[in-house]
């Protein structure tokens, strides 16, 4: 019994009222949009946390090693500064060493729910081993699928709406194919000529999902990673079967996000997220970015903030954090924190457009009007930064040194009373 | 003759066909832009700007001594740090040390256009001579924009449209009065029991303008600076009396900018840009981020740039920089160039969803596909951030270290041919 079946029978569980709760809306509402697929629960441990329609966004971090890069004290070091940063989940997409091992490392470590890309360990312990990225079997990629989601895994992602008509739509692309999942699976199927074996056994992945209650996240294996591949009939195609398997998973009444792009312009990301919705029948989406330019390299946490504010006011539940070592490197702690405060400020931003939840914000103007500091430090979505820049240029001063003696709520408070 | 009334004669001038070539517009757009008061040009020396409808969004950086803070060679290094980072335009708000002497300097010195706040330096020079606030007079504000002017400065702030009965309406406000000129002036008419100098005489500062041929932008004195009070009586009736100035302005063929928020909700922001620009004429929009949380210290630039690529994408002209110490202490030169490059990112977002003008953006992607990483620093908005981050973790392979010998880009490239 899923969790999505039983708030179908109309059972608002523990799960379920402890989201209203940390939501702050009515228990019915989560148990319907639980029920319809509409919101997802996951949970570790004792953290519960309801992702979808209607809730605050949610911030994911990425982490993991790389082939260059495979030191797991450095990616423990990313989880707890993602998670000291505020991300609400973080995905293991480690890629260096034993990907095993690394993933229950976090899963042991983690308070906060852990995704993680099960084929990423079916391929990569394939070329490890010698043997050719085709030969990979597609029984080895859904033991994988099946091995993270009995380590524990909250959630997983899975390639399964990338098709061999998808790849082919794909040629015509500047960056055909961004996502290193989707790029595994496309030159897997290219190279056999085979259909891609998750997408063939998309029912199986369901029943695992069934059997341990977890959340499948259908991956954006098209997602455009260029502003000019944006909204082409790749990522369309690949949107369209994402509702089709969206369907499959409701009705064995498993829970799933659907992922989204990537890059694109602004003006299209509203009725992006619109479309998404409307395709895959409200499921939560789940978009990496969106970046709003290609060019904004060393600083694409800005970027992906600008996209993903406007995908969550949109509709938007779920924002991947970019880092600013986006497509340079393999990013740091401090990369990891930078992005996932960037990305909270889109979610909170978006928040307030959606919600209308503007609380922190009304006490964080009351403070500074009383130029109560302490108060602005503890209400600041990153404090430990705003306290470094005060103190940087301390003058003992209860004005700030941007204007010192000609601080407007000074000269305004004494004109207008404080 | 002014550059307007010149344009409306259908003439037009090396300035309009400097900027046609610019933008890649036509130079009868430009003309017919300028001649309506659309388009504003600015210029210092042989640099010449223009801002408006159908322009690329411009960026400007903030820089100017504090009474904590008054080291004018820390200024200039902004100065160049601004410039070298991308900035359209450099406002100097000095108000430590001598303004005067602080202005001259950036002058001299800058080579984009310059523009400044003269009422800063009324009121500081009085208020630092022991007089009161309340003391300064009327012609001692208007001595302050004819001096700048004088002096060079491309473009004045001109608080002229706030007024006793907008400071009236402010005050229900949880923050009244954050802009710096705002405050003087408001406190000046609660004092004084007078109008605002600036607003009576403003047929007068359009005579200075006329006279240096400069463009005077009216500022937001009431602009909001809190979520919670966007969007109120005291910023409308602001806004209506900028529309009246702007008519005023025009009907002497003096090219305006308008001011605007400030701090205001992501679903406003649109809505706010066509109300400005309608109640303006079509005057050329400015806006001071918009900042779309007000509990983003420490990353207001990336609150701003949220902000300001809405803005911009909805019509908004100018954006305004916001540093990360914004709301926290005057910012550094690296401060000043960090947020240039987060309002440079989401003029750049904008224009590719106003004027659809992606081009750099494509020769990134196809950059990337090449791994052609000498192109990919030199396509990037801050070529230097990125070489950083790419050389912390020099591999010496062609891939990054985020995947390595796993890189997307390699796969697909050996799977659908590069």
């Amino acid at each position: 019994m899923t969790r999505m079946l039983e708030a179908g029978r109309g059972i608002a569980t523990g799960e379920v009222k402890a989201v209203a709760r940390a939501e702050r809306v009515p228990v019915e509402f989560v148990r319907r949009g639980v029920a319809a697929g509409r919101i997802v629960v996951l949970r570790k441990g004792e953290s519960v946390l309801g992702i979808g329609e209607g809730l605050r966004a949610k911030v994911n971090a990425n982490i993991g090693t790389s082939p260059d890069y495979d030191e797991p004290g450095e990616e423990m070091a990313k989880l707890r500064a993602a998670v000291g940063a505020g991300a609400d989940t973080v995905m293991d997409l480690s890629i260096g060493g034993d990907p095993y091992a690394m993933l229950a490392r976090v899963l042991k470590e983690s308070p906060v729910p852990v995704g993680s890309v099960p084929v990423y360990s079916a391929f990569i312990g394939a070329m490890r081993g010698k043997r050719r990225l085709s030969d990979v079997s597609g029984d080895e990629m859904l033991e994988s699928v099946a091995r993270h989601l009995e380590m524990g895994a909250s959630f997983v992602t899975v390639h399964a709406a990338i098709t061999r008509r998808g790849v082919e739509l794909a040629r015509g692309r500047v960056l055909k194919v961004v996502s290193r999942g989707g790029c595994f699976l496309s030159s897997w199927m290219i190279q056999n000529g085979l259909e891609n074996p998750l997408y063939e056994n998309f029912g199986y992945i369901i029943e695992l999902a069934k059997e341990h209650d977890a959340a499948i996240s259908i991956g954006d294996a098209l997602r455009p990673g260029a502003i000019s591949d944006s909204g082409d009939a790749a990522m369309l195609h690949e949107l369209k079967l994402q509702g089709r398997l969206a369907r499959i998973a409701f009705s064995e009444g498993v829970g799933i996000i659907c992922e989204g792009p990537g890059h694109m312009p602004m003006g299209g990301i509203a009725e992006n997220v619109r479309l998404q919705k409307r395709v895959c029948h409200g499921a939560p989406y789940y978009v990496l970015g969106p970046l709003v330019t290609d060019i904004a390299a060393g600083h694409d946490h800005v970027a992906g903030a600008i996209g993903g504010a406007i995908a969550a006011a949109a509709g938007a539940d779920f924002l991947c954090v970019v880092t600013p070592s986006e497509h340079l490197a393999l990013p740091t702690a401090e990369d990891v924190a930078e992005g996932v405060v960037a990305s909270r400020i889109a979610a909170h931003a978006a928040d307030i457009a959606r919600r209308g939840r503007s609380g922190p914000d009304l006490e964080m103007s009351r403070a500074r009007w009383r130029l109560d500091w302490e108060r602005q430090l503890r209400l600041a979505l990153d404090g430990r930064r705003a306290a470094e820049y005060r103190r940087r240029r301390s003058t003992g001063s209860r004005a700030c040194s941007m204007c010192g003696e000609f601080c407007a709520y000074g000269i305004a408070g004494r004109a207008m009373g404080r």
